[in-house]
């Protein structure tokens, strides 16, 4: 049994529909961000970067989306989550995962939390007025480059999948039409079609 | 025969000292970013985000170092790069690697790239006060919480290992003296013992 900490909205969106595709027993934990719960002593000790999402699993307690969606994708093997037998095209997929969370969600975090990087509200305003381009850029490249089709990695569905998914939900709250980016936005329409998908965002919403 | 793209003092020595404990062929080819080679068509040929490390494979060209990382112990399994038989162990190798791509290395960014989000030269000033406190942070976190020593991940070397060794040569630009954690200070000063990181720091000097 799997507790998988979240808040929605956040990146755990990724890992809860990855947690879902598995077809493995587990438990949503809602993190209350408004009541400022993740800062808290109950989580810090589960994770002390204060940060979702946390995975509890039998072995100890797994955090970074990266790290959770590759140990899914081989503790599960039989859910064909991720490329196993093939290292190259694993580490594309790492590659996209890894572009995801060091640069696409640090472009996105620089809207709302600028405190992390500066002191003052003027520098939040400027970081704030980037984000826009910065998202737009990133998914940019992502189509054109990245962005095989229909999945992220070609044919065959992967852990790529519900990241991708989660962060293009993030593009209108930073003023970026995924309509711009037609095939990433067929692809989000995609998504929302999988059962796994449904469970987790009807988890979330609960 | 691989091919890898660098610049000095970037996160592309974790990937050059890795290549190096493989015992593989390569080539370490300088990118000349004080004449902004890395924005130009022929690297961005090779890689379209005009950053470094990027490695030419014989089965095609991958980026970001996490990915990297992963793919050079998988493809080496007689180096003992990476906890490659044990699922939970190899998810927090990645787990940690992909704590310094998301979190320490952009901390460490906003110290000289500040206008990847911002555009004011105030806000600029602004990220660079902080760099200093971010960095301590991340580095007291990592003493305490993530570094088992005397290897990052325990007794057995990793790809871990290059990886902080690489991103704990930024502390002293960003004025945070090394020697407040001890760990990591001897972690370093084990590192710079090892044939492969004296080859590679040799290379990207020459």
């Amino acid at each position: 049994m799997f507790k998988l900490f979240f808040s929605p909205g956040t990146v755990a969106l990724a890992s809860h529909i990855t947690l879902a595709e598995t077809g493995a027993d587990y438990e949503a934990i809602r993190v209350d961000f408004a009541a400022g719960e993740q800062m808290k002593p109950d989580y810090l000790a589960i994770n002390p970067k204060g940060r979702v999402p946390s995975l509890i699993t039998d072995q100890g307690i797994l955090t970074e989306t990266p790290a959770i969606l590759l140990y899914l994708a081989q503790s599960y093997p039989e859910a064909n989550l991720a490329p196993l037998s093939d290292v190259f095209q694993l580490a594309r997929l790492q590659s996209f995962t890894s572009y995801l969370c060091s640069t696409v969600h640090v472009n996105h975090a620089h809207r709302r939390r600028g405190s992390r990087w500066a002191t003052e509200e003027t520098s939040f305003e400027d970081m704030r007025r980037k984000v826009t381009e910065n998202m737009a850029d990133c998914f940019a490249l992502i189509q054109t480059e990245m962005f095989e089709g229909p999945w992220v990695m070609g044919n065959d569905y992967s852990v790529a999948d519900p990241y991708l998914f989660t962060v293009g939900r993030w593009l209108e709250g930073d003023d970026v039409d995924i309509k711009d980016y037609p095939k990433i936005a067929e692809h989000s329409a995609r998504m929302t079609e999988r059962p796994a998908v449904q469970r987790a965002l009807a988890e979330q919403a609960g």
